[in-house]
């Protein structure tokens, strides 16, 4: 096993006054990159300053009115006996209340206002009045009148205690104040007390307690907390699961962590699994643990995720399909998979160094997370599909078909966008003994620990709308250290350039720089923007003999609003040889890249039985046509009308 | 509107002794097609009779023993008082005992014994005694002690009357007896007395009542069941049925049915209600209903049936998807939707005369609905998938793919398969005022009215197998009449011989021969039995760049056991421009045609990022195979491995 240590990486316990990311790992932790902390990160324009600041300055104020008027807070102060009625919503409603303190705390980093976190406070002491004399917080049990722990397939208990440990790690990280983290404390030691080996083996249905009781034990030192995250971790797997009318595979609990090849089951379950056996993994130097997950992100990118990045391809179970089972119209793409992938990939990107997690998060960020938000910052897919047909608009029933919503009865996904935006500072570089790594690119500085001392630099770009992306040394000590920026997968002739000099970037690796560095030394990373025309692996039936088109990290989509009149999408084909054009909006959708290609529109007249002999089918005759494309994200922000990522060929 | 009326179709009220089919218009009705009563029809060989013995001598008593254990019975004991407990099941239970009632009827037609009598007049006991004084019976209701038709959008209360009502019906027709029929009625008259116009304006969230009711009308010439069908057709559709966590469209209660232009929602209920307003529509000669339901049904052929014939693409909710929506490997097609289809077309096909309704009922029969059953006949598929990978196998949560089960949770679909093979006779040929039709093909005979008298022949065929249908007069009375054979659509180039002399048969209509016939006449029809690679409209994304095999009616699946060594079905592709073979070998899965054709199996040794710039992925390499395929009902009897309906083209 290789441990790298590094002299800024925390020590456990030692974090009090310091603020941080969301991922510390340790000193003594087994992990390749250490996060830069969020506070040493900042992002000041571009798509994420734009998206972030709608977030603080929107979508959090909106989310903790939802809280208010969906029954969350309501819950929990009848819990406190501070007011009367009965529990709503369903089993999970407390942790809407602490992905939303989350999301706060990470958002009063970016712009402190006292009004945030006076909001923080009274909502803080909300929850800590909820809380029973020997530590236990479940709102809904506590209302309902259920046994404690006793329906833990499905009451969420263990779920909603790791977003509020998440929580209370933030709230102390950003703002210095303690009063979640001592609310966590007493639940964090009941749960000690209640399940490990030598208590309980129950297991909460929904992994999160696992990554957030690590999280916890990195702030506070009790070791308890990680070895009861091992314990859960290793107690997954064994069959005992079934709930709710789910089997076991659901609840990532059909296959020992240890023993397993690839993802299935609920894909959030299964993601933040991933995520919190990756924490384990770094925190113990578990180095059989962390080939195991290796192996199954890798068994998730190459067969069970969609081009945008998004996770679990069917509606029924919110789960994973078999391995290529990735139709575009019955996407599932819960948005919340799309964020457990991302803190996932981050994890494993800290253990192994290796950039195709920082790839892998990347295509999520842009693509199948962003798409999550609407422009406007206070509406929100829970199901991300990848195509929308024309008669699709007739039946409410089907969630995204009728656009973002402001809310939704299972509200998982809008706070956890908001706390995913909130600190995505934290994501972005990392260090190691040689020096530092830049994962994403977005314009910003970046303050750092290099060998001899600290160093800050600017990175100047407009990606993901272009290439080029210059950093520029502010400050450096008189040391020698490396820089590294990530190359991604897709940027095959890529180019680096430093003080004049060219030098190549192999794609999929880091472009590194070593030397000493100077106040106004830059280096210009140049990432090919050509507009790249897709095709899936043959065994992804459902999109065979169809392209998407990428530029960059973005993936596109074909709009019906764009289309000249009379197009309709689902007639559209695509020349991927033909010529393209590329060209940035300032004026559309909050500014955006719109792509257009060459194509053909089909005649669709027939309506009737749709299979005949081969070769048999009416000729295809229609005319050629421009296809207009958006990127992904920002789809469904002009009403709601047909869309499709995959296009036929011509 | 055309209204053709026939000496041999009963008056309502009139059928008391008389045996007949499960749909018998009265003689107003309004159809151009009047069923060949059910005991006129015998199937002596072939894949229905052997289907059909297995189903008596297996099914239905195993049914018998599936309603003790899973408690149906218990359900109506309790609730008669004479044992005691608490209801089992979800509220839809008393319709599996009705259903299998109703099977055990049709299985009395077959085959008259007197232990199947004895179980009928048992099971009939237990259900009378469980009705209450005023008529109601809902023994889930009347044990939970839930308000009488409280929740009636998921309660299923109508929906349970309806089967009884069915099963009463073929009760009187084919065994005479009165006890279920007199219950039936008692009920009947409880819901006249409180829905309707005049009464409560509810509707069951699940049609099934409507043709129920009309059948009952149709047994007992009581005119107030025909309007209440009536009146539950024309209340749907206002948006008012939301329950269990669903939307009106759900429940088809999104649009009236006068004015919806397709089916959506959960496919069952859609087609159920699409038999029952047809019912009505026949019965009251209500022409602009009729029109709707020819649209309706049109469009669900055109764009949201599988090839099997199956209906319903979405796990969730188990509805129809949008047009051009049918993936095969998350297909749902549940096998109570294909049989729904059948009854539904069933009623078309006699309002209408169009050929296309029997078109489709056959598709259905032979392939959707058929691979519900296993051939031993005792093992049941809910979900009908199309498409099993190799990697599917491991998740136990997933139903088709570890094959059929002996019952279910949620038992609809394994009595559903038993009434429907059972009353199979009553679905293959009707008369008009000219002669006799003859839609569905099986070796046995047909005794009918025809102008003058009553004509008796027998059909002699290896049909699905052999393309040559023999039709020998063996009684006829001294008159002209018209023989009428359907060629279906698929069928270009059949022949029709009449005593040595040719004639041409075109396809998707019927071939005619008018004459004075004698006995020893004889008639072959001539079906090109080649094999067919048959490709999907392009708007079908899914399977786009695939093809299918079909031969004569019936759609093959290329399963895992019947390849080479060392073939994988997910690696397979077909050359539909190469030779094939077609054998009949009666050793393999109680006798079946076997294709095979010529392919490639390419080699997949990749499991890395599926998307790769278009023409850029790995060459695909392999080797040039045989492809083997069998007929898609008879998949999943040889243990459960990978399977596929469509495959890649070379």
């Amino acid at each position: 096993m290789t441990t790298t240590t590094h002299p800024s990486a925390p020590t456990p316990g030692s974090s009090q006054s310091a603020t941080s990311g969301p991922v510390a790992p340790t000193s003594g932790a087994a992990c390749r990159l250490r996060p830069v902390p969020l506070e040493a990160v900042s992002i000041t324009g571009g798509v994420w300053a734009a998206r972030r600041q709608i977030n603080g300055d929107v979508g959090v104020p909106a989310g903790r009115e939802r809280l208010e008027s969906a029954g969350n807070l309501d819950n929990l102060r009848i819990a406190a006996g501070t007011t009367s009625g009965t529990a709503r919503g369903p089993v999970f409603m407390d942790s809407d209340v602490y992905k939303w303190l989350e999301a706060a705390a990470w958002e009063y980093a970016r712009h402190p206002s006292e009004e945030l976190l006076a909001a923080q406070r009274e909502v803080t002491a909300i929850v800590a009045a909820a809380q029973q004399p020997d530590g236990y917080l479940d709102s809904v049990v506590q209302l309902r009148g259920g046994e404690r722990y006793g329906e833990l397939g499905w009451s969420h208990e263990h779920y909603c205690a790791g977003h509020l440990f998440q929580a209370a790690v933030a709230q102390v990280r950003c703002t210095g104040e303690r009063g979640l983290l001592e609310v966590a404390v007493r639940l964090a030691d009941h749960l000690v007390r209640t399940f490990g080996e030598n208590g309980r083996h129950d297991l909460d249905g929904h992994p999160e307690v696992e990554t957030a009781l690590v999280e916890l034990y990195r702030e506070t030192g009790n070791r308890d907390y990680l070895e009861l995250a091992r314990f859960f971790v290793d107690a997954r797997g064994q069959e005992r699961i079934v709930a709710y009318g789910r089997e076991p595979a659901y609840f990532s609990d059909r296959v020992p962590v240890r023993e397993q090849t690839t993802v299935e089951g609920h894909a959030v379950r299964a993601v933040y699994l991933g995520a919190g056996a990756a924490d384990v993994a770094i925190e113990l130097g578990d180095d059989e643990l962390l080939r195991v997950l290796e192996r199954q992100f890798a068994a998730m990118e190459a067969t069970k995720t969609y081009i945008t990045g998004g996770l679990g391809s069917r509606w029924d179970g919110e789960a994973f399909g078999d391995p290529y089972e990735l139709p575009p119209d019955q996407a599932y793409a819960e948005s919340c998979a799309a964020i457990g992938g991302i803190y996932w990939a981050w994890r494993m990107l800290l253990a192994t160094g290796d950039p195709r997690y920082a790839d892998a998060a990347e295509r999520k960020l842009y693509n199948g997370f962003l798409a999550g938000v609407s422009l406007s910052g206070e509406e929100f897919f829970y199901v991300n599909s990848l195509h929308i047909r024309a008669d699709a608009l007739a039946d409410e029933s089907r969630s995204p078909v009728h656009g973002r919503r402001p809310w939704f009865d299972v509200a998982c996904c809008p706070p956890n966008i908001m706390r995913t935006l909130a600190s995505l500072p934290g994501y972005l570089a990392t260090t190691d003994t040689d020096g530092v790594q830049l994962h994403q690119y977005a314009p910003g500085t970046v303050t750092a620990a290099v060998p001899g001392g600290e160093v800050r630099f600017s990175v100047e770009t407009e990606y993901p709308w272009e290439g080029l992306v210059r950093v520029r040394v502010e400050q450096a000590p008189d040391s020698e250290w490396t820089l590294s920026m990530r190359v991604p997968g897709w940027a095959e002739g890529a180019r680096l350039q430093v003080d004049g000099q060219e030098q190549s970037a192999p794609a999929g690796a880091y472009a590194q720089v070593t030397r000493s560095w100077r106040a106004g030394d830059t280096v210009e990373l140049s990432l090919p923007m050509t507009v790249r025309f897709v095709a899936a692996d043959e065994r992804v039936d459902a999109v065979r003999g169809c392209v998407a088109i990428e530029r960059g990290p973005i993936v596109f989509a074909v709009e019906h609003v764009d289309q000249a009149d009379g197009l309709v999408v689902d007639d559209l084909r695509v020349d991927p040889s033909g010529p393209t054009t590329a060209e940035y909006r300032a004026d559309l959708l909050d500014g955006v890249t719109v792509v257009t290609a060459r194509g053909r529109a089909d005649n669709h007249t027939t309506a009737e039985w749709p299979y005949r002999p081969d070769g048999d089918g009416p000729a295809a005759y229609g005319r050629d046509v421009d296809v207009t494309a958006i990127p992904y994200f920002s789809w469904a922000n002009r009403g709601v009308g047909p869309m499709r990522v995959w296009l036929p060929r011509t």
